[in-house]
């Protein structure tokens, strides 16, 4: 874990936030990842128009993308950052009730994750995770700052293992802690459905667009974790990690041709990824 | 809404707290909400325990009731007041998982409430909320940071309304946004179970044990909304507000007449009722 590089609250620096943030005290707020490489954040306008959606679903305004980019901008002399872009209600006093739909903006800067990573070429391990995501159709699919639930999976993985997947209440997988699942069975592409729970990455939507521009059949459902087992190939998507094969699922492994998820990790182009492409 | 009075974080006077504090990121922590009276906070050992029951439940380290207890010492000089005591796991970097169970204090102190709550002798009108409380049989009971249902739930009340009651998903009634909640029909006392979802508040327990030293029947049991627009008498109980009789829920009128919500009333001896001690 990194060490904070910046602190922004916002757009002036800062290394402290009132103690009235309402994402403080009831996580009033929501959030994005951002992965930036060379100065440039991948897939921003993305981020940015996501970012607004989620404020909006939990009645805040949307900021300015513009401002934000203002904002986003002196980090760029940061080169490779992971950079984190909070919104948290505006706060007057105790209470759940909200007196305003006005944000205050937290941009942190951290270091990004390595380069290369092995794991986009081998892929990973993953358990599944003994916590189980609760269904609040109001809240799924956002990025809000309600992360108990994550915390708690992220806990007590065994030696090796990099991921866990959390499934619903109804016995469904539906993603990792920090990334969204897709799997490939017989040359459909597969990824859960996230109406009830879950959260809907910007990398996920990604996936999907190069999936359908490659004229893949793609289903988005929420399916038995045995259809998961069953799959020819599985792999995990997200702003930092772009995608990671799953090598294997507690005690279940997955074949090692992954020619799809390989396929996709080429047409994505993450920097994450892109030593890959170079082996093409 | 009233505004900070003091704030302390271990115990050092700030009004700002570290960027990277894990209540602000993903709402990793646990919190109690004290009301103290003529500088005595009433029912602090219960909160003090329970804080740590909840404290534990999230793997965080019980905090010292002791050192609690002095940094709540210099605030009695403000003789009444309500008080927020927060438990935030401390922070090391990005990412959800917890790097230590060391929780940093935030404690904040605001105006008490009325000392005389004309609600208590009248009652309140509650609306049923359209929030649904998710199952999360980890974290149910626990006065959690993650609050955004109750956020979303003190939304949009009709003018008079004071409260909303918030069922769960198989159409039962749970709580209120701020209170847990109660009735009483045929002589026995009712309230809902909170092994799925819920808050299970100081006060709660405190209306139990008073209504078994009275010698009454009580069931803690899930039950539909019918029970409780069935009950002659219902009720909310909460840290700040003592007891407060339910006058109506959406357009069902209770009845006036409420003896054994006034015998708890009595008994409880809660300072925000205490005027109805006085008209006994």
């Amino acid at each position: 874990m990194s060490a904070v590089r910046a602190c922004y609250w916002n757009g002036v620096a800062v290394d402290q936030v009132p103690a009235e943030a309402r994402a403080l005290h009831y996580g009033d707020g929501v959030f994005r990842t951002l992965l930036q490489r060379d100065g440039e954040i991948i897939a921003l306008d993305r981020h940015l128009a996501r970012l607004g959606d989620d404020a909006a679903a939990i009645g805040l305004d949307r900021p300015d993308p513009a401002l934000l980019a203002a904002e986003l901008a002196p980090l760029r002399t940061l080169g490779d950052a992971t950079l984190k872009l909070l919104l948290s209600r505006g706060a007057a006093g105790r209470g759940y009730r909200p007196s305003t739909s006005r944000a205050d903006r937290l941009l942190l800067a951290y270091d990004a994750p390595p380069r290369s990573a092995a794991e986009a070429v081998e892929g990973i391990a993953a358990i599944r995770s003994p916590v189980t995501l609760a269904a609040q159709p109001r809240l799924a699919g956002i990025k809000h700052l309600n992360r108990l639930e994550q915390v708690l999976a992220s806990r007590d993985w065994p030696e090796g293992v990099a991921e866990a997947i959390l499934g619903d209440d109804r016995g469904q997988p539906v993603c990792a802690t920090r990334a969204n699942l897709f799997w490939v069975r017989h040359g459909v592409l597969h990824t859960p459905a996230l109406d009830r729970c879950g959260v809907a990455g910007v990398t996920r939507d990604r996936v999907l667009a190069e999936a359908a521009a490659l004229g893949l059949d793609c289903r988005i459902a929420s399916q038995p974790w045995a259809q998961l087992l069953a799959a020819d190939e599985a792999f995990l998507s997200g702003s930092l990690i772009g995608i990671w094969p799953l090598a294997r699922l507690d005690d279940h492994a997955y074949p090692t041709a992954r020619p799809l998820t390989r396929r996709l990790q080429q047409r994505l182009a993450h920097p994450s990824n892109v030593h890959l492409l170079e082996l093409r």
